[in-house]
């Protein structure tokens, strides 16, 4: 590549928007050594950046519509063409831009991605490559998919297996990505109908695969790539979520109480320290599979941090030439449509 | 009841098996005024427990067969018909015992018990009604149906939703329960094909219906009963476990870190005290919804804990008559079979 790579942002897209996004964009161009074009509202971004002159590499597209969190997905990205989400996604597919970032309506996201950048050939369906964190591990699992496509056909979730694959070699560095299906049970015949289906289909097409992994798996090193239907993956991902959340609420409720305070501080630290890569604005955002581009989800209420990393999960996509690498790993299982 | 209520516990089911079952059954029958019956082998049952004559109310009944752990759970309730499960669920349809407490293979203890109690007329498939601890809160929601019936009808679902208002009543004393569908989205439009089918049915049938909650949801007190299919709802459960154990794993390796370790041990007591309802030993055991009698199950690693809490709720659903309520809560559906 004879020129930094170009990050294209949806700066309307997310809870913080635009303030967390722009100040993200701002501080990816300086601290990754990457362009950012910000998409969206021109008086609002100005308004969110330090007065001045542009920083050099950053550069503003303005746009008239916003998708809001709440729009329908397709009929959103179909009506409003002139939103800050569906330009930047067309930057990328006309060669302006090397990857979208966006933290806004994630279906919409998608939606554009899908639509303007087109299916790698062969590919049925998307997916996302979801980081899982593992507490106490700097090891990740991709779940796949965390919420792109519900009701699956069994042969969409090898082409998804195959995929994640190729993308852990990429993003974590396993040579010989583990897959493994998320079921019920254990046992190679436990399963709903789909899972029954796909479980032999995955054993004659992908290499290592490691059978059934139950939901007490997502939290361990079970195996680096996660497949299931982006139904179950979505309510396992924000389960997780919660249930973390959840438990560190209690704890650092006892750790506040009067009679510990005098103690918790460097504890509550530590804590943090051990804890600081399950944090959403942490895990870098999330690679769709599938299409002709690369299109990182953020989540929704991303932080400027948040912003800077799923950047530099944008950046070395791109310089990883992933799209092209997807391609080939999809070419070499069977035909499915 | 003109008699103490008579508890079958399968002696020969669960990890710790027999020797924390048969001492969980023991102080069943002394800390909850009740009759236990304990199905087995009958000297590996003495052999666990002190020497000495039975206690009043404790008596053995002897059996020669065993259902494992992987064992296929339909064919192995009906080719091991001297099993320890299979005989304890024929001594409730037989009406020497009222209720059975199993912790050994779930999906044998659930064939056991739809095999030989029947169904509910009217009830399509029957469901478990698992208990969710709510972390820092003393409220529990009902997961229906945490694993017994995979790719359910639309229609199955609104009839668990019925008979999981009608649970939460007997057990946790909430005169309207709510329910919420368990979904990717709090929109009404969220969902694969199940819950889009799902979600009217719903609405039309059951009064205090919320909608749409996400996997976040299950950690904070959003509805009383929340109903999804056995499939995503054991993967959510297993999930919930997880992340749960992993998060205080990690809590508890600062805390036992050299530097902490002088200030730690009563913080570690205080979340321990604070965490001690998220144990699965203590949510209960879960009910299975939709059979002819009172089947609770209880997680395979259980402790005599465990067992005595299974037993209290057994009893509790024994006296509240929870199978002539569950009756009653279907009636009121439209037929579905």
């Amino acid at each position: 590549m004879d020129r930094r790579p170009v990050v294209a942002i949806d700066a309307m897209g997310g809870d913080h928007a635009p303030e967390a996004i722009v100040l993200g964009g701002l501080r990816a161009c300086s601290e990754l050594d990457i362009d950012v074009v910000l998409f969206g509202d021109e008086a609002a971004i100005r308004a969110a950046m330090p007065d001045g002159p542009l920083p050099d590499g950053v550069t503003i597209t303005g746009t008239t519509q916003v998708i809001a969190m709440h729009d329908e997905p397709v009929s959103a990205v179909r009506s409003k063409r002139d939103s800050s989400m569906v330009r930047a996604a067309e930057a990328v597919r006309d060669g302006f831009a090397d990857a979208l970032v966006g933290a806004g309506n994630t279906g919409a996201t998608m939606a554009s991605a899908l639509l303007r950048f087109g299916r790698i050939p062969g590919v049925a369906r998307p997916a996302i490559a979801v980081p899982l964190p593992v507490p106490g591990s700097k090891r990740k699992q991709l779940l796949v998919d965390g919420g792109a496509t519900v009701d699956p056909e069994p042969a969409w979730l090898v082409q998804w297996a195959l995929l994640g694959q190729a993308y852990a070699t990429v993003r974590m560095g396993v040579v010989s990505p583990t897959v493994a299906l998320l079921s019920n049970g254990e046992e190679a015949g436990k399963g709903d109908a789909l899972r029954k289906a796909a479980f032999p289909l995955l054993e004659a097409a992908v290499e290592n695969f490691v059978g059934n992994v139950e939901g007490r798996d997502l939290s361990a090193e079970t195996a680096d790539v996660v497949v299931t239907d982006g139904f179950t993956g979505n309510v396992a991902l924000k389960t997780l979520e919660g249930a973390l959340m959840s438990m560190a609420g209690l704890v650092f409720g006892v750790l506040d109480a009067p009679d510990f305070a005098e103690h918790s501080m460097p504890i509550k630290l530590r804590i943090l320290e051990a804890a600081v890569d399950l944090l959403p604005d942490n895990t870098g955002g999330a690679l769709l599979l599938g299409v002709q581009g690369v299109c990182i989800i953020s989540h929704g209420s991303s932080s400027s941090d948040a912003i800077v990393n799923a950047c530099r999960v944008a950046r070395s996509c791109v310089e990883a030439d992933v799209v092209a690498k997807l391609a080939l790993a999809v070419d070499k299982s069977d035909p499915v449509v």
